[in-house]
């Protein structure tokens, strides 16, 4: 609908142009927010977000408590960067951009932990299988299929646009990366969409692939300033000559490794800690996917090497995997966040997200005191994401000289109003339609609630992209 | 930003009549789908939905599988009744109004068999409380304030848009009635809502409200076709007196008793079980709202008698309620629905509920397999529903005879597209914004995306009552 009536809008504003000569009357609404008229939001000059009814900084040294609210306080983007937070902070801005902020709540793009952006192409695949029936049937029949770089384009030019539309401003890709061909294209759907990425590239003891790597590094991710790389493995006992050269060319990059850990009840036995302990990869910087069945001394062991965790309680629910230990992890100190992962769990909502982190916690237990509380969640979705990721010092709060990756959420709708704790209410009343602009260093890529780039075209090739692999997987 | 976008088409439709004379251009889309032009949907005359992809009938004579599926199919309406479901059903019918089906989803709309509709007004408060810390936080101290009839209907009247939003289209209001006035405040946003509801009046002892409770039936409910009269009560031993009072009133009246039953784990030790043998309440016809701890012995027993049950997965999260035995229900035949359960809850989110359903099984079981299954989801938030009010032989499903509750799901959108299992991604992938378009007995609730309504007239209300209930709460 939104963007049918956008056509209509583009319809309107020609017409209008036409007889009357005139090209305005951009974002006229009932909240007299004017998104301003023909202003582009491409990350040059000054915006300023004004009077917003609350900014969430996730900066306790900005405002109040841990999560350093301010009310009615401006915020100012200065190119890609976040240049002042405050009351009034905008006053002074000549020549900006202006967004009225009244009524609306302004805080940190969503750092989504871990997904696989091609997998919104088997999204609704083998919902009654638990992980390894679900790789199974809709993953590992691709490893040596002829799965190309337009279906791994078509794949995560979907995903990408469907994680702006629920805040995400940061995507951790850990990609199969089944070939090198695959890699690219999976690459350029994400540089293509302007979102900050982590591409994980799952490698192997082929030198062929330890080369590609190299070369992604150094002619993609270093020319990119919002790509980031990690190296991708899978830690088994068999599969361990694999993870070693991974974790060494991770060494040889100086980017972190990311792993799948103890996701299934099944994973222990296959050796996974043991292999990652072999290969020296438990060290700081680790990031581990799910990691639900560790036992207490494998907590301390993992704490005291400063790994961090991607927790993804839809993916857990959806395929059966199991309740993470989040308290112990928090008593322990661990950097936390959270994923979505894409189609392993198919819902890209990350407030759905983190009202299941909190009640996932809450129904196993009995205890509404139990980690993480709603506050909890947020900062786990924005700074404790950016943490584990080693990118702190960039994102993941509204610090001044951060990259500009912000939203700004609309309470007034019949799922979140009226306001009554607004912290609370963006965990368990959001939803992404509540997600109305989404900047990455300062470029909008969400604007008056609709996702700014060719989504009918990305849904074609999507669903062509899709019949393919379901004939590949023979389903 | 919807509304807004629908503000400025009504100044293009303004614009276009006063320059050119015509007053056209209704729902001119990239689907072609043409919302027909200036066509009422008002529940007269018929009305054809025309070659919906897939139509989901939940009866499984008229289609494929348990949910009864059809694809290319048309959907007619005739008046307030469905006259037909199947391919080509509407290519015979005359002087219809005609809805573009293609590429959509349709399916009954659902059935919301708990919630507390006046409790948006407490959305997000006391997060961090089990059952009874919340109730005393935000609930218990209202009995005796002065709560008027205004403010009841503000509640009402955001959660009854809130809901059309998500695609219900009956709703299971468990009222507190604080007081008479409250309650008719209450009673009066249903009937304007044009949602069907069972309204569950809370009884009590005292004949004035047993004689007002009589008279809401007689000159309200028996005057409205949309509207249910349940009994409401609260069974403990403290309370047996309003207990018995009330069951008697719903002997009397013909109308099912609907009680809280073992929601919270202090609540067996209360005495509930008991208090409802002693009263003979437990008999067909009864719904039990959470029913989460319970015994094999008290299975068997309300299974024994036919009772229903109210499942409210997202409540029992936020809530730290705990888990419900869903494959014991369901392995005893008992008739089982899906819950949003209000401000307890906070998310107004059907998908998120059915999701929820499935995945908390999941999780915690940590077996893939484990009732409800997707399907089975569906079921429940529709059918199941239905079932548990008695009213089965008038919704919960497509059958023509049966009332005219559908809506339409939109699945071409980011978070939703490709299609590859639309059954188990209207539980997996499925958000509210996707709910195009929802008509109840025939007259349609929400339109292009759009629910129909005075939105942000209810939103500033709800803000006011909510202020108004703040205080009187003393947060």
């Amino acid at each position: 609908m939104p963007r049918r009536r956008r056509r209509v809008f583009e319809l309107f504003v020609l017409t209008i142009a036409l007889v009357l000569g005139v090209s305005v009357l951009v974002g006229v609404g009932r909240d007299a927010t004017p998104a301003p008229a023909g202003q582009r939001f491409d990350g040059t000059g000054r915006v300023v977000v004004r009077n917003a009814a609350l900014v969430v900084t996730m900066d306790p040294t900005l405002g109040t408590g841990d999560l350093g609210l301010i009310e009615n306080a401006d915020v100012v983007l200065d190119g890609d960067r976040i240049r002042a937070v405050g009351r009034g902070a905008g006053r002074s801005v000549a020549g900006a951009k202006v967004i009225d902020g009244r009524g609306k709540i302004v805080l940190p793009g969503f750092v989504d932990l871990h997904t696989h952006a091609w997998q919104s192409l088997i999204r609704g695949c083998a919902t009654d299988k638990e992980l390894n029936g679900w790789l199974g049937g809709c993953v590992l029949p691709l490893y040596g299929a002829p799965v190309t770089a337009q279906d791994a384009y078509a794949g995560a030019r979907l995903s990408t646009l469907d994680a702006v539309n629920t805040g995400v401003t940061t995507m951790t890709d850990w990609s199969h990366a089944f070939n090198a061909d695959f890699a690219r294209g999976n690459l350029r759907a994400l540089a293509d969409s302007g979102v900050r990425f982590v591409f994980s590239y799952a490698a192997n003891a082929n030198p062929a692939t330890l080369d590609e790597v190299r070369r992604v590094k150094r002619e993609v991710i270093d020319q990119n300033p919002l790509a980031n790389l990690q190296i991708g493995s899978h830690p088994t006992t068999e599969n361990y000559e694999n993870l070693a050269a991974s974790e060494q060319l991770a060494r040889e990059l100086g980017v972190p490794l990311n792993v799948h850990l103890h996701e299934s009840r099944a994973d222990p036995a296959t050796g996974q800690m043991d292999a990652l302990r072999r290969a020296g990869a438990i060290r700081p910087g680790l990031l581990v996917d799910h990691a639900i069945y560790l036992t207490d001394a494998e907590l301390d062991e993992l704490a005291a090497a400063d790994v961090r965790v991607a927790h993804n309680p839809l993916s857990n629910m959806r395929l059966a995997s199991g309740v993470i230990r989040l308290p112990d992890m928090r008593a322990r100190n661990m950097k936390v966040g959270l994923g979505l992962d894409g189609g392993t769990n198919d819902t890209n909502d990350m407030f759905n997200d983190m009202r299941a982190a909190v009640g996932l916690q809450r129904a196993t237990a009995a205890d509404p005191t139990r980690y993480p509380q709603p506050s909890d969640a947020l900062r786990m979705a924005t700074l404790g994401g950016a943490e584990a990721l080693g990118l702190d010092a960039e994102i993941g709060s509204l610090t001044p000289g951060k990259q500009a990756d912000i939203q700004i959420v609309d309470p007034q709708e019949t799922n979140f109003a009226p306001r009554v704790d607004w912290v609370s209410q963006l965990v368990f009343n959001a939803q992404p339609a509540n997600v109305e602009w989404v900047f990455v260093a300062g470029v909008a890529r969400k604007r008056g609630g609709q996702v700014l780039g060719d989504v009918d075209r990305a849904i074609t090739e999507a669903q062509a992209a899709a019949d393919r692999l379901r004939e590949l997987l023979g389903r």
